[in-house]
């Protein structure tokens, strides 16, 4: 008798657990991030270098520091390639609109504000650019428009260009440091993780559901119902999940196991696969306790293989989720593949094996993804 | 024989065009707004009035101007709340600092800006907190901060805080009137009409896939998979999108066919019964393409009543999304009720009900969800 949910429940706590701890954290880094940052201010060399120019540190800090070190260092790339970009171009569209001079410099960079802001605006909409760049683009648009206008007033923009973007830097450098160096929270390894534990889902779902099916049929009773399902639903939902957390470890450098160009796109293509089959074990359950469905076929002579392939296949789902975990080599050859063949044998022997066929070709293309 | 194929394709043609045309009209929007709001500098007598400060304004309409109406506001109340919230303790803890005076002044500051950062950071981390407010606790951190070590420098900061305020209220009306009166974009009708889309992408996936599975039969060919398979999937993982649409419809004024207080917490609902649904539908398609299934249990003479049902359930799904989207009552009792029963009265005639099962199941919840 095979049961994973005290297990289960265990994990999860100390999961959040781990979780709420990395909060705290993160929340203290980012504390200790602004102190500095405000020591521009605060300390007097420091502030007769950057003056006034020290709130853009601030504000840098305020707005790139995230959770995940990849997402800070994405989002700090970001920024920097969107304040030299608008920065620049900014320079040069108010040194043009300086030559222009008296009434038409005003309406020069009227029109400069209207045509960058629009386009901008536009380029930050299309899906691949908006994945990956949006904020470079909303930091383009601020950075040009503030240098366009100010063009309009300061005497030296360049000078003042200069000073915000060392400034900035200097924001950068603060969040990068405490963010890579201090504590580093890894997206790579919140990734690695999540699927590994939805490997784990899955298999106590399986487990689990079949417990409460037999249970149901003999004795009428349901328990694991409601929790291991809204765990299968949350499988499903993790696409979103999946695609940013990819979005920042691509960032993240060479740390713990994970090398340089480590193959993060699999791991989206096996949360693919990981959708598919809970979509397949939910819809699996959905007829299984369909009342008619159960006093018809399922005779008592059925329980017992049927618990078995279960058993199997929660088994091979285990043993694939715990390779990857571990990130070594899984032994299909010699134990799941003959495995899995029995399994198809015996279904094909009790049933008419559709859903499971689906079920099978799934775990297989798993099997292949995972080496 | 009903095909649905090519209105389909015309109409996401349609809607393409009118998506894409909307982007136009949001960038067109955005570069008016920030034209007006560079006028702050650009004309002589109100940059005398609010100087350096319009800078907070511009700042204010490039980071709150979204897409949707309700983004746009919910930004904008957020900054406004995070802003006043923020200066204000950020004066408080000013004055403080300067109550103390030495060298206590800079130690204070930086104690308060460790504790309030950490404590705000931690605060925009939590669940409920983060899905709604988590931009005004970035603006209360970033406000917080500036104003505090401000007024280490500044002599007037009360002075400082209310012209950047009001730099800050000027770009927020530019916004609103902007957003709001000049071809709004509302999350509203977005979400609106999305539901109803998807009833018709699950209808058209029913009469489809009833199409390819029998053709698969007769002709062993397949056309209709692969689009709408991927429609139906794209319906699975509608969730983020709704959640964050009915968050934004929330905040929209009266407008159109929605009054105060419209119920979107229903749609949410019947988004997630839809999901429900289309799981149960993917799974469906998934047994029935098996091929032993097919060879073994579905002969010709099961086929015309398949396909009888399979439109039955697509014309119910039809009938329900037109009658939302069309904001009507539905004719449930003369004509749905009937038809469902009658369809399950099939089912029970020629198969094991199981899968149906559910599928009916959920139409009814679905038929009482729209009332």
């Amino acid at each position: 008798d095979i049961s994973c949910l005290p297990i289960i429940s265990f994990l999860r706590e100390k999961k959040r657990n781990r979780h709420g701890i990395r909060k705290v954290i993160h929340s203290i880094k980012v504390g200790v991030a602004l102190v500095l940052v405000s020591l521009l201010y605060i300390l007097d060399p420091l502030y007769e270098h950057f003056g006034e120019n020290a709130m853009w540190a601030i504000f840098t800090v305020v707005v790139i520091f995230e959770f995940f070190a990849g997402a800070t260092l994405s989002k700090g790339l970001n920024r920097g390639i969107g304040t030299v970009l608008g920065g620049g171009l900014g320079c040069l569209a108010a040194s043009f609109a300086q030559a222009v001079g008296g009434v038409g410099k005003a309406i020069v960079v009227a029109i400069a504000v209207f045509i960058f802001g629009t386009a901008a605006t536009y380029t930050r909409q299309v899906p691949n650019i908006k994945k990956k760049y949006e904020y470079g683009a909303l930091i383009f648009i601020l950075t040009f428009n503030l240098v366009v206008v100010s063009g309009l007033r300061a005497e030296q923009v360049l000078e003042l260009a200069r000073q915000r973007l060392s400034a900035i830097v200097m924001g950068f450098a603060i969040c990068t440091f405490i963010s890579l160096l201090v504590f580093p929270i890894w997206a790579s390894d919140e990734l690695h993780d999540s699927l590994v534990s939805r490997f784990e889902d899955l298999a106590c779902f399986l487990e689990g559901f079949s417990k409460e099916y037999f249970v149901n049929v003999k004795e009428k009773e349901k328990k694991f119902c409601g929790n291991f399902s809204s765990n299968c639903k949350l499988v499903l939902q993790s696409k979103t999940k999946d695609e940013s957390l990819v979005n920042f470890a691509r960032w993240e450098p060479w740390h713990g196991k994970f090398g340089f160009s480590y193959p993060w796109g699999k791991y989206l293509k096996i949360g693919e696969d990981l959708r598919d089959l809970a979509t397949t074990i939910l819809s699996l359950r959905g007829r299984l306790r369909s009342p008619t469905q159960a006093s018809e076929t399922l005779q008592q002579s059925v329980i017992e293989p049927y618990e078995a392939i279960m058993a199997s296949l929660a088994w091979t789902l285990k043993e694939l989720g715990e390779s990857i975990g571990k990130m070594i080599q899984c032994r299909s050859e010699e134990t799941i593949v003959p495995k899995l063949n029995s399994v198809r044998l015996e279904l094909s022997l009790i049933l008419t094996p559709s859903t499971f066929g689906t079920n099978l070709e799934n775990i297989d293309r798993l099997g292949l993804a995972s080496f």
